[in-house]
C-alpha cells in the first residue's frame, strides 16, 4: 500500500532508486510566492559532500536539479512542484553478486520478499542512502519558508564511534563550523578525532556509527496537532525514513529515565516579558507541543551496513548458508553525509505543522 | 487541524479529557467476525493497575466499558467500532489552583497558548495518563487480531530510575512473570529493587522515570511501506502519543552507534530450513521492514512531572514569576501503568500494517 | 479498510447503526473557541422531522444529544467533539424476516457480502438514513462556524417526483419558507402538490423520490485545493454519503451538456467594485475553486426502496427465488428529511476547506 | 494545503502545467510484478486524440512517455512509478493577453485569487486540459491490473449538444465501435450527426458540450467503503478533477427522481446460480457498495468556455469592465477528448478499492 508521502498540509511525495534513473520528490501544497531556483537546492546537496575524499565514497559528481513543475519565472505557483536529479556515474555490476545474496544489516532480505523479487535491488533501490537527495531537495524549500519566520536549523555530529565531541559549543560556533570540518562536529578539535576514527574504520574494511544532535531556534510556542499528530511523534516518524538510522530522543531524552522528577522538570521563569524554561531537558516539546524553547532531538545512526570484511548470509535462490565480501565503493561512516539530510527531515515537519497552524499563508504576498 | 487520527487500514481516532465524561476510541477499519466482549477489554484495562498502591494514584475504580457501535451479537461488524469509559471520581478541585500556573514538565503552557486558553486543563485534560485507557481499548482489538496470526507481543519494565534490570530473562520468564510485580519487570529482584526506588521517590514528593522494552515476536518478513510509512518511524510516531516519552530506538539503537559495522550487522543463517539472523541488533527491522525476527525496541519515560515539591513558574494571567507545589494524587512513577499501553500502541501499528499488506482479511470467516 | 472518516482539516468520523445504541459523529480539528450547547443540536436536528405526521414515518421521539468530549464551560477546546443520540423506539423484529432476503434498491445483498453475514442488518444497520443524524450534528457545528464569515447555507426541495416547484423564488423566500413546508419547498403552492404526491405514494404502498437544490451565499473566492481536493469533487462525495443519493451536479449542471458556449460561459462585471458574473450556470465553481458566486447544486434522491408492495427477491440462505413484501414504518419520500442532511453535508466540506485556506483560525478568539 | 493526492491505498499525485515543462504523474501503491512498457501508456494516451482533425485542436504531435523509476527489467517494483511526457509545440504568447483578463468559463479568476497572483497562467496552467495526460497515464496501469481480474470499463459519447445517440448498443457494440468514430460514439449513424454539430459550433467561433457514459463489466459484490469512502462518491470525486465537468450521476440517476419505487428498485433474482438484478437502475451500487451488477455512469461536460466570439469581462489589473475574444487553437468540444480520461479516472477508483479489498494482492507473482 501507498507508503511514500508524509506530511498534510505540505506533503512530499519521494520516488527514484540509486542506479535507476533519477531521484526525485514531488511537492504538494509550497505556498505560492516564494522564489526558488535549482541553484539554491544543488547548494544544499552540497552539503552532503564533505570536502575529504577518504571518509566518502567516490561518487563525486555535481548533481544537478531540474525543477519540472510548479514554479513559473522562478517564484512557486502553488501548484505540485517536482524536483529530480539524475543519477549518473552508476556502476550496476557492482551488486550482480548480492543480487541473491542478503547483505547482512541491509534491506536486502526483506525486500525481496516484500517486493516478490522484483525490487531494483541495484546499490539497494529505494533503500539506498541515495535517496536522501529527496529529503534535501524538499527541504530546501521547507527551510527557504522557515527563514521567512526567522527559524534557524542546526544538525551536527555529536559522536562517530566512541569519540564524542568534547567541547560545550555556543549556537554561534555550530551555526559557523559545522559545515566547515569534513564530519560536521563544530569542535575542531574533536572534529579531527572523528575524521580519523572513520579513516581507521575504513582501512580495516570496516565501519562506523554516530549520533546527531539537532537544534532549531526561535520556534512559535504551540505547534503540534496531538495526540498523534505530536511535534515529536511527526519529527521521529520522518527521521526513521533516513537509512540506518536506529533510534531518536529529545532534550535529556534516554537519559531524564534515570533522573528524578524535580531534576528533570524545567522550571518556569520570565525573559524579555516572555515565558521561558531556565533548563531545556524536554528539548522545546512538552505534551507533543512545542513550548518555545530550542527543539533538541539525538539521532542515532547504526555504523554502515556495507563492509569490506567476509561475512555470512544465506543465498536466497538456492537457500544454503555462504559467505559474502562487499566491494564498490561505500562510506564507512553515513554521519556526515546525513548531516544536512536531518536538518531537512525536521526542516519540513516544521514546515507541514506552521501551515497547518497557520503561521505560515497560502500566498506569500510579502515575500515578493 | 485534526490531529486525533493514526493508522491508514486500521484507523483509530481518540477523545475525551481527563475529568470529562468519558475516555474514548473511535476504531475504523476492524474486519468483521470477531468476537468481542467488553470483559475483554476490562480485562485488559486492568493491566494499567498494579495491585500495589503504594506506586500509583489513588484513582481505583474499576472501568466500565461501553461499546456503542460496531459490535452485534458479540462479534465486529466492520463498521466502526465506539469505545468509551466513563470518568468517576473526578477531584477537578485540585486543579484550580494550577489554571494559571503552568506546572513544570506538563504541557500546560503550550497547551494554553495552542487553544487559546479553552482547552479543559482539569486534571491535564487532553494531555492526561488517562488518555492512555483510549490506546489500551483499541489494542485489545489489535491483540486479538494478532493472536490469529500467532504474534504476539512481551513489554515489561528494563528500568527504573537508576535501577537496571540485572538479569537476562527468556521470553517465557517476560510472559510468565512481567505482570505479577507492580512495576512490570519480569526479573523478580529487580523489581523488588526498582518498586523501592518508586516508594522512595514518592516519600520524597518527587518522582523517577525509566525504561520499556517490547519485543514481538513471530512476525512475517516484510511488512511495512518505506520509506516514509515504515514499519519503525509508523511505531515510533505511535509511541510519542503516550504521555512522558522522550525517546525511541530499535535493537542495539543509541548503543549502535558505537559499534563497529562487523560487530551490529546480523549475520544470515539458515534455521529450520527459514532465514534468521544470528543476532537482532536491527531489533528486527531493516530499512523500515521487518525482518521476521523479533521486533525490540526501548521506549525513554520521563519522571511525571507532578511532584510535591516547590517549584518556580510564571502566572500566565498576572505574568509574574511564582512558586507552585502541586497536590492532589498523582503517579511517583508512570512506567508500571505503560507497560500495557507500549503494548497496545505496538499492536495498533501492526495490525495496520498487516491489514495494508493483506496479512489480515476483511472478513475474519475462520474465526466464527 | 477505513472509510467512515471525511475531511482534512476539519475532519468528522461517523458511527453507530440504525437499531444499536446511538448515532454517533466524533469531530476532530474544530477550532477552540466556539460556544456550543447541545440545545444547537437538537434544534438542527429537529427539521429532520417535518410537523406532518402523513408524508414520514412514525419514529417521532425527539433526539437527545449527548456531548462526551471537547467542549468545555460550553465552548469548544480544540479537542476531538463526540456527539452521540440514543437510539429509542427501536422494533427490531420488523426486520427479522427481511434478514436472508435482501430488499431491492437496498444495500442488504452488496453489505452481507461485503461484510461476511456479520453487518448489523436490523434497520438497514450502518446504511440507514438514520446515520445522517451524524451529518446533521456535524453540520450544526460546521454552520455555526460559517455563521461568523457570515456565509450561509439554503437547501430546499425542488421537485417531489414528477412535480416541480413552478415559481422562481428568491433567496429570502427560500430562507423564510422551506422549513414551514412539510416538503420543505419555498413555493408554498408546489409544497402543496408535493405533499400530495407523497400521500399518494404512500396511500399506494408506494414510494417517490426528488431533487434537492442548496444554494450557498457569501463565499470567499479561490476556495478549494485543485486538482483531486477540487471544491465541487469534495462536495460531490460528501453528498454521496447520504443514502438514496444517486446524481448531483453543479450550476447548470446536465442542462449545461446541451448549452453553447456563448450561452453557458458566465461573463465578468463589476458590481460595487467586485468582480462578479452576471449568470451563473457555473453553479459558484470554475476548475474546482470557488468563483464568489452563489453555490448552486442538485441532487437527485432516488425513491425510498422500502415500499409495500410485493417484490421479487432471492432468499441468500437457501439461493432460491422468493418473494418479499415489507412491513414497519417507511419514508414514502427522503427528501423532505433530507433538506436539512445537504445543508450540512455542504457546510462540513466549506468548514473543511475555509479551515485550508485559512479563512477560519485555530483559536476563535473573537467569538468569546 | 497539499490536493493533488488521490487515493489511499493506490495513490496518485498530479503535476505539471500545459505550458511548463512536463505532464506528470506519480503512482504510488501498484503492486509488483505488474509488466510495463511505455509503448502502453503511449498507446492509451493516442486515444485522446481522434483522427479527425476537425473536432479537436491542433496540438497533434504524439507524446513520448518517460518512466523515471518504479518500473525496472520492464515491470514493476513496488515502488513509486514517476510518468512524464514533456510538453512540446507550446506557444505561449496566445495566452498574453489574457494574462490580466479573466476568460468566462475558465477557472483564470478564481486561479489568479487562490494563487495570489502566482499561478501559471499560460494554457490555463493546472487547469487545462492537457492536464488530463496524467489521468490516463496512471489509467493504463490501473486498466492493465483490471485486466487481471477480467474488469473492463467502456465509455462512449452518449451526446453532443442537443444530438443524443438514438441506437440502443450492445456491450459488444461499444467496446467494437467507440473508438472508430472521431466523436467516440458506438453508434455510428447518431456519431456523424453529433460530429457535425461540433464542426457547426466551431465554424461560428462556439463549442459544445455533451455527456459521457461509463459501463464497468465483471466487477466483484461488496467493494466500497462506505459510509464517507463509498465506491459511487469516490468515483465522483475523481470524475470531477477532469476539467469541464458540472455532473455525475449513477444508473438511472437524476430520472430515478421522477420514479416511483416500484419503478425504480432493481429486482433479484437468480442467473448461473448467482444473485443478480433484472433491472439496473442503480447503476450497479448500493449503499456506495458495488452489487455485481455494471458500474454505469453518466458524466456532463459544459461546452469549452474558450470560443471565438466577443465576451465582457473584467481587467483585473486595471478593474475596469473591458471585452475579450480567445484566439488561438482550442478544441470546439471537450468530449471526444474525455472518453479514455472518463475510462482512466474510473479505472484508478476501482483498482484503489480493489487493492483495499484485497482482491488485488502486493505481489502479482501470478502474472511474471
Amino acid at each position: 500500500m501507498a507508503g511514500n508521502s508524509i506530511g498534510k498540509a505540505f506533503k512530499i511525495t519521494s520516488f527514484g532508486e540509486s542506479h535507476g534513473n533519477c531521484i526525485g520528490v514531488l511537492i504538494d501544497g509550497c505556498p505560492s510566492g516564494l522564489p526558488l531556483t535549482r541553484t539554491e537546492i544543488e547548494e544544499e546537496l552540497s552539503k552532503r559532500l564533505p570536502n575529504q575524499p577518504k571518509i566518502v565514497s567516490a561518487r563525486r559528481e555535481k548533481d544537478t536539479v531540474n525543477i519540472s513543475s510548479g514554479v513559473f519565472n522562478d517564484i512557486t505557483t502553488g501548484a505540485p512542484i517536482s524536483l529530480t536529479v539524475d543519477n549518473k556515474e552508476v556502476i550496476s555490476s557492482d551488486y550482480d553478486l548480492i543480487k541473491d545474496k542478503p547483505r547482512p544489516g541491509h534491506s536486502d532480505f526483506p525486500a525481496r520478499v516484500r517486493y516478490g523479487g522484483f525490487n531494483d535491488y541495484r546499490g539497494g533501490g529505494r533503500f539506498s542512502g541515495r535517496g536522501t537527495v529527496a529529503l534535501i531537495m524538499a527541504g530546501t524549500i521547507a527551510k527557504k519558508l522557515l527563514d521567512l519566520l526567522n527559524i534557524e536549523i542546526l544538525a551536527f555530529t555529536k559522536t562517530i564511534g566512541n569519540v564524542e565531541m568534547e567541547k560545550i559549543v555556543s549556537f554561534e560556533e555550530i551555526r559557523k563550523n559545522r559545515y566547515k570540518t569534513a564530519v560536521r562536529c563544530p569542535d575542531l578539535d574533536s572534529a579531527k578525532l572523528m575524521e580519523k576514527s572513520i579513516i581507521n574504520a575504513r582501512d580495516e574494511g570496516n565501519s562506523v556509527g554516530g549520533i546527531i544532535e539537532c537544534v532549531t531556534l526561535n520556534i512559535p510556542v504551540g505547534l503540534g496537532d496531538p495526540v498523534f499528530d505530536s511535534l515529536d511523534g511527526d519529527i521521529a516518524k520522518m527521521i526513521f525514513a533516513i537509512p540506518a538510522v536506529k533510534g531518536v530522543d529529545f532534550g535529556a531524552g534516554f537519559m531524564s529515565a534515570k533522573l528524578k522528577g524535580s531534576e528533570n522538570n524545567d522550571q518556569y521563569a520570565l525573559c524579555d516579558k516572555k515565558i521561558v524554561t531556565t533548563t531545556n531537558n524536554s528539548g522545546g516539546i512538552l505534551g507533543g507541543l512545542s513550548s518555545g524553547m530550542p527543539i533538541i532531538l539525538s539521532v542515532a545512526f547504526k555504523p554502515t551496513p556495507s563492509i569490506g570484511l567476509n561475512q555470512t548470509t544465506v543465498n536466497m535462490k538456492t537457500m544454503k548458508e555462504t559467505s559474502l565480501k562487499i566491494t564498490g565503493r561505500h562510506d564507512p561512516c553515513v554521519v556526515p553525509k546525513a548531516v544536512p539530510v536531518v536538518e531537512s527531515s525536521v526542516a519540513l515537519v516544521l514546515v507541514d505543522h506552521l501551515i497547518r497552524a497557520d503561521f505560515l499563508p497560502n500566498v506569500l504576498k510579502e515575500s515578493k
